[in-house]
C-alpha cells in the first residue's frame, strides 16, 4: 500500500469485501430499505430482558450470519474490529466476547464501521487473510444513554435524528472478486463549535467536508468518479449543509451524492425527521442495500464516508462543543 | 510484517518508538515512580473546572510533550490511535481535537494504550513514517462514572484498584535507535465469568493467562527470553492470580514478572488497596519508568501485556460478568 498525500492510503492489492450482513429493529423494517436486510426484528427487545442485551445479541447475529454466509471457516478469520455507541462499547464486547477471534476495539462514534473497514483493509494487505468489522447502536439504549428515558415521551426537535436499532457486518478478505476497498481517506477531528446535541447533522457535516476535500485532493478524483457519494448519518440536515459547503470549495455532488440516514427512514410517514443515525445507520445501509447493489453490478463506484460526534451527555451538560470526525472509504468493482 | 501462529504478527523492520511522554496527578507523584514522569500535577483539576476537561488537558499536553521532545514537525505524524475510559471517549477527542492530525478512536478499556501501539506498529510498517499512541484515566472522573460520587467517601474493599490520574504517549517511527516493537499478540476476549467490579485484577487475568500463552506458543519463545513480562493493570490480586495460572501451564515467570499497577503505587502508604489500574497505569508507567530503562540500557526486552476490562457501570448493574481482554507487545534493543 502507498500513502496518497496526508490522508489517503491507496492499497496496491485491494482487499475485497467478501460477505456482509445487517440486521434491523422494527422502525427500520417499516422503512424503504427493508427488504434489502438480512433479517428484520418485530420488537426491540429480541427476546432479552434490556435494551443493551437486546443490542448485544444484534451485533453478535449479525457476525455470526456474516461469517455463515462467506463459508470462511470462524478460525480462519484473524482479527474482528468492532465498536457501538453504548457506554465502553458494551455492546461489542458483550456480543462479541464469545467469538474466539483477536479483538480490537474502535471508536469512532457513528463513523466506527468506516474505521474498522480502514483498518481491517489495511491489516488484510499487511498480513492477514481474513477480518472481521461490524458495528451496532440501538434507538433506544442510545436515548436512554444519550438524552431522556424514552419513557419521558420528550418531544424531538426538527433536526433530531433517530438512532438506527441495527448492526452490519462485514468480512474482508485479502482474495476474492468485490466490491474491493480501494483507497481508505481517514478523517481528523474538526470542531466548528456547534453545540446542539439535536442537531448533530450540522455538527458532523464540517468534518465530512474536510474528509471529502482531502480524499479529493489526495487521489486527483473529482465527485463525477463514483456512482455514488454516500455519507453515514448526516440525515436531512447535514446532507444539505455538506451539499452547500462542497460546493462553495467547487465541488458540486448534487446528482450523485445521498445519506444512508435519509435513505433508511420514510421521513414523512416515520416521524423520523431529520434522518436516521447511529453506528448501525451506515453498517445496515451499505451491508444492506448497496452490497447488493454491487453484487448486480448496478453500481461500481461509491466513497462511502461515514461520520461521528465524539461528544458524550456529560461534555454537552459541561457546556462543550461536539467534535465531529468523518473517516472514508473508497469501494470499487 | 508477517504472521507467526494464530495471533502474532513479527514486524521485519521493526518500527522504533521514537520518544514518549508522561504526565501524572498528585497520587502518582507521591508513588515511588514520581522521578521518572515528565510532569507530575499538584492536584486533579489542573485548573480545569471538572475532572472530564483535566483529563482532556492531560492527554492532550502529554501528548504534546511527547511530539516536542520528538523533534518531529507535528504536520509529519500521519496518524494518531488514543482512548480512554470516559464514557464515548471524550478525554481523547476533546483533549485531541486541535491536533490536526488524522485520528483513530481506540477502545480496549484498560488495553488502550498497547493496542495502539500494536495498531500504530502495523500501520508504521505498512506506510507510515510517524504515528502517535495515547492513552489517559483519572481517577475522580472514572470513580464518578463506573462506582461512585468521590463526595460519598464510600468504602473500598481490598480487592479494589486505583485508578490511575495520568497519560502517557509514544511517537513510533519507520526508523530510529529503539527500543522496537518486534512482536504484537492480539488478544482474544476472555470471559471467566467474574462478577465483581471491585476485582478487576482476577477478572482480566484470564486474559492476560490467555495473551502470554499465544504469544510464547506463536513466536518459541519462553518467559526467561525477557528482562521483564509487564502486565498492564493486574495489581497485587490479579498479578499473582496470573503468576499461578502461568505456572499451572508450565511457564514459571515468578523472577521476571511484575505489574504496572504494583510498581505505581506504595501499596503500604499510600493505601491504594490492590493497586494501581486505568489507561493512565502502564501508559505512563512504560512512558515514565521503562522507556528510560530502555535508553539506559538497563533492559533489553520486554513484554507488556495490557490487561482491560470491557464491561460498564450498567453491564454490572444488569448482572453480567467482565470480559476481559489482553494485548501484548514486544519491545526489545
Amino acid at each position: 500500500m502507498q500513502k496518497l498525500g496526508k490522508q489517503t492510503i491507496k492499497f496496491d492489492t485491494p482487499p475485497t469485501i467478501t460477505e456482509v450482513a445487517s440486521i434491523v429493529g422494527p422502525k427500520e423494517a417499516n422503512g424503504p430499505l427493508a427488504k434489502y436486510f438480512d433479517q428484520c426484528l418485530e420488537d426491540e427487545f429480541w427476546g432479552e430482558k434490556t435494551w443493551e442485551k437486546s443490542e448485544s445479541k444484534i451485533i453478535k447475529e449479525t457476525v455470526n450470519l456474516a461469517i455463515s454466509k462467506s463459508g470462511i471457516p470462524n478460525n480462519d478469520i484473524e482479527y474482528c474490529f468492532a465498536g457501538d455507541l453504548l457506554n465502553q462499547c458494551i455492546s461489542s464486547s458483550f456480543g462479541l466476547r464469545g467469538l474466539n477471534i483477536p479483538f480490537l476495539g474502535i471508536f469512532g462514534a457513528c463513523s466506527t464501521f468506516v474505521e474498522g473497514l480502514s483498518l481491517g483493509a489495511i491489516i488484510i494487505e499487511a498480513c492477514a487473510k481474513h477480518v472481521l468489522c461490524a458495528a451496532s447502536s440501538h434507538f433506544c439504549s442510545a436515548e436512554k444513554q444519550f438524552r431522556f428515558p424514552l419513557e419521558l415521551g420528550n418531544q424531538r426537535p426538527p433536526t433530531s435524528q433517530w438512532t438506527v436499532t441495527g448492526a452490519g457486518a462485514a468480512v474482508l478478505s485479502k482474495t476474492g472478486n468485490g466490491p474491493f476497498i480501494t483507497h481508505i481517506t481517514s478523517g481528523k477531528i474538526i470542531d466548528m463549535g456547534i453545540k446542539d446535541s439535536n442537531n448533530m447533522g450540522a455538527a458532523m457535516a464540517p468534518a465530512a467536508l474536510d474528509t471529502l476535500l482531502c480524499h479529493f485532493n489526495d487521489t486527483g478524483r473529482s465527485p463525477s468518479y463514483y456512482d455514488v457519494i454516500l455519507t453515514g448519518d448526516l440525515g436531512h440536515v447535514g446532507k444539505e449543509i455538506l451539499t452547500e459547503l462542497a460546493l462553495e470549495k467547487g465541488y458540486n455532488i448534487k446528482s450523485n451524492y445521498n445519506d444512508c440516514g435519509v435513505l433508511i427512514f420514510d421521513k414523512e410517514k416515520q416521524d423520523t425527521h431529520a434522518g436516521g443515525s447511529g453506528c448501525g445507520c451506515c453498517a445496515t445501509v451499505f451491508s444492506g442495500y448497496f452490497f447488493k447493489q454491487f453484487k448486480e453490478r448496478k453500481i461500481k463506484r461509491i466513497l462511502l464516508i461515514a461520520t461521528g460526534a465524539l461528544m458524550n451527555s456529560t461534555s454537552s451538560q459541561q457546556g462543550e462543543s461536539i467534535p465531529g470526525i468523518a473517516h472514508a472509504v473508497s469501494i470499487e468493482l
